[in-house]
């Protein structure tokens, strides 16, 4: 068992209460703490040297990147961040101009979408600096959208364009809490979730609370410039349709909505957001699998799915 | 510049907005989020290994501890605990049953306060343990405790016995969320603090958020048995009155009363807690400075107020 089944089994076995409408398994918490409109978005990520960036990493996208990872979560349920917390461990010999220009990437950040950095905690952490972000959002009652409402026949939508984020997104990428928001607002968004682990793997969170199945078009999936350069550099290299469905940290909305929505969603779309593209990449369908189409037929996508893609 | 300061100075230029009514420098964040009847407490902690903990020490104390760290906070500030979430950071080669025992311990100390634990991040950070906690709470409108209100004529009050806490009790305490909730309940607690680094350090910490300073009877101050016993170990040990004051992670509450209220709480107390010492330890004075009261007079309390306490 690795780190993450561990905590993941541990986590089961932890206490409740009954605020809690969501906990472990869907992007953030959600919480009813009795206020009458408003239902509550608690989330923590963390950032730790050596793993999630470098000493070579300029330290105003750490700052940037440690917060937006948080605020992605608070998007893809529909929400509105509030207030965040900061724990930080540093090593005794830290580089002061480094944290304070981590600290001003994360105070940009959060002051552009709105959120008040509230205090948080200083310890000690001898080999590294570890970053963690603790948020607080809210989402007007019946406004959130959780993972577990993917229904057969809806469609699959993805805003953005995948794959390749290493090359630098994922140190710059913006969360989509506006057009999460306004998604919720005007559709009845069924199931959404911010893509950080890659499309296939974020899709089958999706697919397992919903209790459904996918199927994808290949040609449909949004591959990024980066992904089509990474793609070229070697015989050996990922193709670039694989690198869109898996590659991690690409932190745009993946959602469905009923398909008689389709349409419409895709014409209010582009005058809402004519700078972002939103791609219809495929269906939900009966079952618990994930299908990739592609001119062959429909082939089951697993691990060892490479064979579609070179 | 050490670390604590430079975050210190560092956070004073986050962002914030209306939300916030107290932020760093409290407690807990306090913030306003619309409720009509509820405001919202909000703290994150950390424990490392190596720091606070060691591999020897029991795994479930270690649980234990992380949680009611945060606990504590929220008791400082007069409210309640609702729901924390984890973020775990762990080497490779971690140690399962190690894990799965500190989150035992974090899960039944959760329990017994109600405290949902609602999910968390987990992450890789090679070399040690890293855990951290944030913690949602609630407080009634206008029941919320600061550090800002002590006044002139105040008397100061703490639960418990001070000093020694390393000898075991800094694994083992109690937050004292039951005694802070009925205070505020039934008194006009007009300043509290959790005793984290110390009855000097953190009574300094009221001092200054009220302008105020404080004179304190040095025979009046709490000594507990494991600082009595430290002191007897050698000529050279520290003096068990200056452990009381200086030793830190007490996990006690610190508060200030207006003078009139003093003995009719001490008699209150004795009712409702019998099982729990509370202690009148002074008074606020005007100024800015912490006095200890002795048979020889009253001396500044500082770094160099040693020669006092031999």
């Amino acid at each position: 068992m690795n780190e993450f089944e561990l905590i993941a089994k541990l986590t089961r076995s932890l206490p409740t209460n009954d605020t809690v409408l969501a906990g472990a398994g869907d992007d953030c918490a959600l919480l009813d703490l009795g206020a009458p409109d408003q239902l509550f978005l608690f989330k923590t990520d963390a950032v730790v040297e050596g793993i999630h960036f470098t000493k070579d990493t300029p330290p105003e996208q750490v700052g940037h990147k440690a917060i937006a990872r948080c605020l992605s979560d608070i998007a893809a349920m529909a929400g509105t961040p509030t207030a965040a917390l900061v724990t930080i461990g540093l090593p005794k010999a830290f580089d002061a101009d480094f944290i304070a220009a981590v600290y001003k990437g994360m105070g940009a950040t959060a002051k552009k979408f709105g959120v008040a950095i509230v205090g948080g905690e200083t310890t000690t952490n001898p080999e590294r600096i570890f970053i963690s972000i603790a948020l607080l959002g809210t989402v007007r009652r019946g406004k959130q959208v959780l993972r577990s409402g993917a229904k057969t026949g809806d469609v699959i939508f993805v805003t953005g364009e995948l794959g390749g984020s290493i090359a630098g997104k994922h140190l710059e990428f913006t969360p989509r809490l506006a057009e999460a928001q306004w998604l919720a607002e005007h559709f009845k968004v069924h199931a959404m979730i911010d893509l950080s682990d890659g499309l296939a793997g974020d899709l089958r969170h999706i697919l397992k609370a919903s209790g459904v199945g996918a199927e994808l078009l290949k040609s449909a999936i949004p591959v990024s410039r980066s992904a089509k350069l990474e793609a070229r550099k070697s015989s050996g290299a990922k193709p670039a349709a694989l690198a869109a469905l898996t590659d991690g940290e690409d932190f745009e909305l993946l959602f469905t909505v009923s398909g008689k929505d389709a349409v419409r969603l895709l014409d209010a779309w582009k005058k809402q957001f004519p700078e972002l593209k939103l791609s219809c990449i495929g269906k939900i369908v009966a079952g618990d699998s994930l299908m990739i189409r592609d001119k062959t037929g429909a082939h089951k996508f697993n691990a060892t799915g490479y064979e579609h893609f070179s």
